[in-house]
């Protein structure tokens, strides 16, 4: 089958960029002796994840406990849930996995810690905690100053294991000097958090940080020894637009067909918020809401859940019936909305995937 | 089981209020003798679509194939998918899905109606056609001026059969005055369209119209004679903004809990755009993400996909582990994004449908 064939809208995956995107990362953090535990939020694909690991990654991380179910079930053994587990029917089903899989959670309370403890008390095993540290996103994480005295407490558990510290760079984008600026200052910021640890006689086995803009510069944080990395397997417009990857690393896209050119100065395509999501790009000067390869200089400015509104004049103008292709803004949201993704080399289509942890919110 | 019990983020439907709504509708619209065609994009769910058919509803509308094989499927008989058919493989499914449902398209080029035409005859099945006008939103549909000489080469063509036209009034909205002056002003619109179609000779069978914001005026459409409303069935932030429905018409609500309160001044609760999408409130003053039911004066911020950021301070700070529950801003979208929803009566938890027609994009 060649790609063209392939109805639309339609996922595409570019299997040489793919598999250069993983093998660049994992060689990278080989090099620096980070180990990678790349976030699979961005594709939610088991087979994905396998490709990650044979090329060298430790296991993997997820945001939820119904990805980290999918994942067990395809034979993954090592996951990080990277976010806080509150509530009795969570805490039975993170036993059960604990039965089956490696497991160890991230988390910002002692009361969820608790909870984490019970639950390793009922699975006869041992789960690892990550404490979530506030590195300036205020999302989660406790202050700076409260870190030393949650670790304590959580290592004083007897069924958890209290394992190190989650950090986050998401914030750190921009050309090189910006980066490299801003990671060696962050790099003070976790020095010293950890000297303070230390000096309270906590020494983590793990600290955890991230995001693919920083990835290429993890071994600035000279301490990090995890990275959760997760969109550079596939790339998009907001990692491009952050300054470490080019639009040829970008080996995901949204294939599209014009179905309406009734209205004067644009083009109506069969992809809106329901393929897309309606996130907006970070960094972007446009409203668009991907980059259009075949003219980037046309603009998805709108979006109904089934209409994409792209402005369109003249000789630029596509036809009905006209196949494009976009780049999105967020490829892990995108990939989210899909039941499967095409992949291909080149013209030819060698498989489709199953989404197989798509839509699981818990 | 009780709803307290339904482990979140959770998709709940109060069972009354939706039936309550259901009713209301159906006996508007057959009071006014406006048959009533909901969009299922809605709700995405066959056995909802039999209960509004049961009701009264002469079918459905969907926007997309998928959606309509799914619906057929389940027994649904007259589909109007509302939406232009492009491209070879969809003409194989839509000829397919003729054979075994009464099927009519929506559609705004002649190059489109051929390709219906096409599918008629391999199917051996007539195949309705609605020409879409432009009614003012600048999306599909040809310009009023044009809509004569298409709808006359349509009716033309000798398999697929031209049964009318398709407006679409999403953009009336506001106080029942403002609503009543834009309907007639509308009305006029719509006669004025329907008198050039006549003394063309066009009579025709079907002048179908929406949407939920007004659907309690669809009557002041005197030519009007199908109504494709479908948010009406849940209701969400925005129909309750556009004046036409009250809080307590809202039947859905997404159920979460508070997993971190590590910062100051807001929580996170486990819901975030891969919950309840970025979709922004239409004629909102507030940026909300949706409706705090317990306390409306919180806000959902920010979201990142799995974390929602809910600004809130002092004694109105829920704690961790509190459950919540939202009444988004769009619902149809929401729905999208959610593999089941939980059928409550007051506490009691009746039943789990499966959202069968979710992610259809094609």
């Amino acid at each position: 089958m060649r790609v063209s064939e392939i109805d639309t809208p339609a996922v595409l995956i570019d299997v040489e960029i793919l598999e250069r995107n993983v093998r660049r990362a994992a060689e990278h953090c080989r090099k620096h002796h980070v180990a990678l535990r790349p976030h699979i939020k961005t594709h939610k694909m088991p087979p994905l994840a396998h490709v990650q690991i044979e090329a060298g990654a430790v296991g993997i991380s997820v945001a939820k406990l119904g990805e980290a179910e999918v994942m067990a079930d395809a034979g993954i053994q090592d996951l990080l849930v990277a976010y806080p587990i509150v509530g009795a029917a969570k805490l039975r089903r993170l036993a059960s996995l604990a039965e089956r899989a490696r497991v160890t959670v991230a988390l910002d309370s002692f009361e969820v810690a608790e909870g984490v403890d019970r639950a390793a008390r009922d699975a006869g095993r041992e789960i690892g905690v990550l404490v979530e540290v506030d590195s300036g996103t205020a999302r989660c994480g406790v202050a700076p100053e409260e870190l030393p005295a949650l670790c304590r407490r959580i290592a004083g558990l007897r069924h958890a294991r209290w394992h190190g510290v989650m950090t986050y760079q998401g914030y750190i984008t921009g050309d090189p000097e910006t980066r490299e600026r801003l990671m060696r200052e962050e790099n003070g910021r976790v020095n010293g958090l950890l000297d303070r640890l230390e000096r309270d006689g906590l020494r983590p086995k793990v600290v955890s940080g991230a995001s693919t803009p920083n990835l290429d510069l993890c071994q600035l944080l000279e301490r990090v020894n995890e990275n959760r990395s997760g969109t550079y397997v596939f790339n998009d417009r907001n990692t491009v637009n952050s300054g470490s990857v080019r639009w040829e690393d970008c080996a995901l896209r949204v294939a599209v067909t014009v179905v309406s050119t009734a209205v004067p100065g644009q083009i109506i395509i069969d992809g809106g918020s329901k393929t897309f999501t309606s996130d907006r790009a970070a960094g972007s000067a446009d409203a668009s809401f991907g980059r259009i390869v075949e003219d980037p200089t046309l603009q998805l400015v709108k979006m109904n859940e089934e209409h994409g509104f792209v402005q369109a004049e003249g000789a630029a103008r596509p036809k009905l019936g006209d196949r494009l292709h976009l780049i999105p803004n967020h490829v892990c949201v995108v990939v989210n909305m899909h039941d499967q993704v095409y992949l291909h080399r080149g013209d030819e289509v060698i498989d489709c995937w199953p989404v197989a942890a798509r839509g699981k919110v818990r």
